[in-house]
């Protein structure tokens, strides 16, 4: 019988056309799979993730599942497929989880975090993993505007317009606003992200701090349910999927 | 008249064969001298460095110098490079120097750094940035080696064989070891380096910390003056030139 491993991988999403296989282009999945096939001389092992991350979008904490007919013990997975894999994708951990496990469907809560480098200065060793920001910002607006969207909401106007899911109703636990040196880090919880929703929301957040909105207009926003009425999607390479848990 | 510019540049050096110009090959100096020429509508302008660094070898602070007819207000010499210049490279401060400022017979002092991953798991983020050294090390062992190296000392047994430079004295003033959660950092500072000297004196102390030496035998191999007597040579993507002193 197969086996089910759960496993915990970190990548530089720099290289990739994101994480989902697209025909022809560099993948964090397609990377993975064709690691796996190789491992299982040939055999195809198709992987499930907890969702997907964009182009250019990192992960610290990613997290996905496969079945496998091969008994490796199974701290010994990562070992071999770490052999395999480029040196942007790094699988932390393995386990054998039961049989039902699903990587995407329980998850019971995700944290995502964006990092904004705060700098009127380029950076050659952020470029890739930060978003740079030179304008001065109001970070009491933000965290007067960021009381708004914690809690339970349909998030609509915070979700790509392409967005096909129908419930777009989602938890944010947490929003926390970190800052390290010239580094702001915002800090996302919650039960369940909908696509570019982290990058329409520090968009957003942004747009406040600058003035160019009012915190309370986020309210209006939230009840507009139409993309339109929210502020840019900020850039991929700033935001990390930091943690997936179950 | 010319003018004498001095800017201070960081670039991250993980998509480059180095500093210096090579034919066919992606350099450092050959991005920012194609930039200043094009500033100078095709006129070519050469610039000079503090030193080389060699291939993947990042700078925090490299400082180099040039010459040019145009009448720029020295703050927009970076404003106007960085906008032409590669994402990787970034002009941080320009300024007018005297006519006789030479980048590289001006400095009294140099700073480098290299950064040890200690960890078993390789990590996406640090692969370019740091050297990952999973064994454990006796970093009381590298502390009392160490001393046998700071002053002034004929270096010639850690630096490469294929230097050409005959006077291989040099005054390593300070050696400093800081740890950073999981990031073992040598700092060095001296008045000057010999090539590859810094990634030859880390791997010789690695070998020390690792018990394979002990920490007197460095006077030997000081004394030896043989490349053959030191340890490896530690990998370029660990090592950053910090900072040039005038």
């Amino acid at each position: 019988m197969d086996m089910r491993i759960k496993c915990t991988v970190s990548y530089d999403g720099t290289g990739y056309s994101g994480y989902q296989v697209q025909p022809n282009k560099r993948t964090v999945q397609g990377e993975i799979e064709s690691v796996l096939t190789k491992l299982h001389k040939g055999q195809k092992i198709a992987i499930s993730a907890s969702g997907r991350t964009d182009a250019g979008v990192h992960a610290k904490g990613q997290v996905f599942h496969f079945d496998t007919p091969l008994r490796l013990p199974e701290d010994k997975w990562s070992v071999a497929m770490n052999s395999l894999l480029p040196p942007d994708i790094s699988v932390h951990k393995a386990e054998a989880a039961n049989a039902d496990f699903h990587a995407r469907f329980d998850a019971v809560e995700k944290e995502y975090r964006y990092f904004i480098h705060l700098s009127s200065v380029r950076d050659p060793f952020k470029r890739n993993y930060a978003y740079r920001f030179p304008y001065p910002l109001d970070l009491e607006a933000i965290e007067a505007a960021k009381k708004y969207l914690i809690g339970t909401h349909d998030f609509t106007s915070f979700c790509s317009a392409k967005t096909e899911i129908v419930d777009r109703v989602r938890t944010l636990k947490r929003i926390e606003l970190l800052q390290e040196d010239d580094m702001l880090i915002f800090r996302f919880v919650g039960n369940g992200f909908l696509y570019n929703m982290v990058r329409i929301l520090v968009g957003t957040l942004l747009e406040v701090g600058q003035g160019e909105r009012q915190p309370y207009h986020i309210m209006e926003v939230l009840e507009k349910r139409d993309r339109r009425s929210a502020g840019k999607t900020a850039p991929g390479q700033g935001l990390y999927l930091w943690e997936v848990r179950y």
